[in-house]
């Protein structure tokens, strides 16, 4: 199978440069007028899985809103995602996890073995324990063509002061990270380690053109990055590394699918404005 | 209903300063000569229950190893965790999850809300995207008499760097950290927010006999540190506060129930020489 980044690139081509966000939260169950149980979750994800196919190549499940409502929040992601592979979508599981040794290669299995159920096409991952402590979820990613995207640079403002840390040479935490993300992707691991690095943030000193990986960039449209912001902050990034995720206001169109798919393509075209 | 730092006091009173891991890895479930499927992972948590209800006040389930069967997982999670509530344990859910705003808030309803089938009495949680920005889990667990503790400082050579990385202040990732957690506990969420601290680090600059709220600390047993190293290093720290996790030592004692209370129980009185 080709590598994560290459897969990505293929349905950037074939789609545009977006990933579409699907994030159950109970204002937004409310706002569809569904309700905030694991039957609310099947009906938004269907809608979300139709509005999508074929207008969009990638979309990324927040777990977080579907653990809120235990195994049969999982059961109703499990079907989302089935449902999200057979309409030929890339999924990115949002699910931020990290930790070490067999408790992470736990993870890996999780999320990123073709038998689970919960199997994804790449899961999201922070590395407070270190990126090199993430090793079985990247080993097991190259094994099977699927991706771990770890943030690194989040434009929350709680995370700034300790991702621009400075490490013992000099480098701050942030950059250290893309470095050795960077490193992965050209060694042992290429096309499949990606990072979070958040649309509004002014560039730092890691160059992103040498990421050799995908670029899940929260933080556009309701968020407050333009597509142009965009445009500078990735400048010269490969075509199709670049995914720029948006969610809310894609998903405020809802609750019908017409509305859904006019929203998705119109942000997906202002961004294959700026970014292909 | 008491902080989360007094619960955990009273459960090391009447027992001991102990925390046993319940960590159905693969290896485990093998050696136990187990199913790894839900099934075996039911039995798996059964007989920790029985093994350690009334031998130990704390335990901490690795989320990582049910997430591996998805849903079905997650319902075996749920069954643990409900027979663990019955039997009197305190649980910490040991999920490492981190995430900002609405997202934050789902992993707070997932794991601290009375009402989720996965409610526990702690979770533990990773914040590479800033202390603050864990906020709807810290606010959810004082409100509901809960705890979220907090990876601090880990004792895996691949977090070192980062965790040792200097803030602008001087002040390093690690013991700002500590600074942060010890501000909560003792403004607006008294005994609510611990931190994972591993038993094998030196000290560091914070005098963590500060920190208001638990200090859970892996490592002890078949990890490395002795039961005399974590007396020094938690030396002064207020009686009940200090929650070795034992986990493989113990663990490693099963299938049989009685090999395992026989372990914690050692374990447990070894810790409680030094510690209490």
């Amino acid at each position: 199978m080709a590598d994560f980044a290459a897969r990505v690139a293929a349905a950037v081509r074939a789609t545009g440069p977006i990933c579409c966000g699907i994030d159950p939260s109970s204002d937004l169950l409310a706002a569809w007028e569904l309700p905030d149980d694991a039957q609310g979750l099947r009906t938004f994800g269907a809608r979300c899985i139709e509005a999508f196919s074929g207008t969009v190549g990638v979309v990324k499940p927040q777990v977080a809103f579907y653990e809120r409502h235990g195994s049969a929040g999982f059961a109703a992601l499990e079907e989302l995602l089935s449902a999200a592979r057979q309409a030929g979508l890339l999924v990115v599981a949002d699910a931020k996890r990290g930790d070490i040794a067999n408790t992470a290669e736990g993870y890996a299995r999780a999320w990123l073995d073709p038998q689970s159920p919960l199997a994804s096409d790449a899961v999201t991952a922070v590395a407070y324990l270190g990126l090199g402590a993430l090793a079985p979820l990247v080993d097991r990613a190259v094994a099977t063509g699927r991706g771990v995207i770890v943030v690194a640079r989040s434009s929350n403002p709680e995370g700034r002061p300790l991702q621009e840390a400075l490490m013992a040479d000099g480098t701050s935490v942030e950059d250290r990270m893309l470095e050795a993300i960077a490193e992965l992707n050209a060694t042992t691991a290429p096309g499949t380690v990606g990072a979070v690095v958040g649309a509004t943030l002014a560039p730092s000193s890691f160059p992103l053109t040498r990421l050799g990986g995908v670029i899940l960039t929260p933080g556009v449209g309701a968020q407050g990055a333009t597509a142009d912001a965009v445009g500078t902050l990735f400048a010269g990034c490969p075509t199709g590394s670049v995914l720029p995720n948006v969610s809310r206001s894609v998903l405020s169109a809802g609750p019908s699918v017409e509305g859904l798919r006019t929203a998705a393509t119109r942000a997906r075209d202002e961004l294959a404005e700026v970014l292909v």
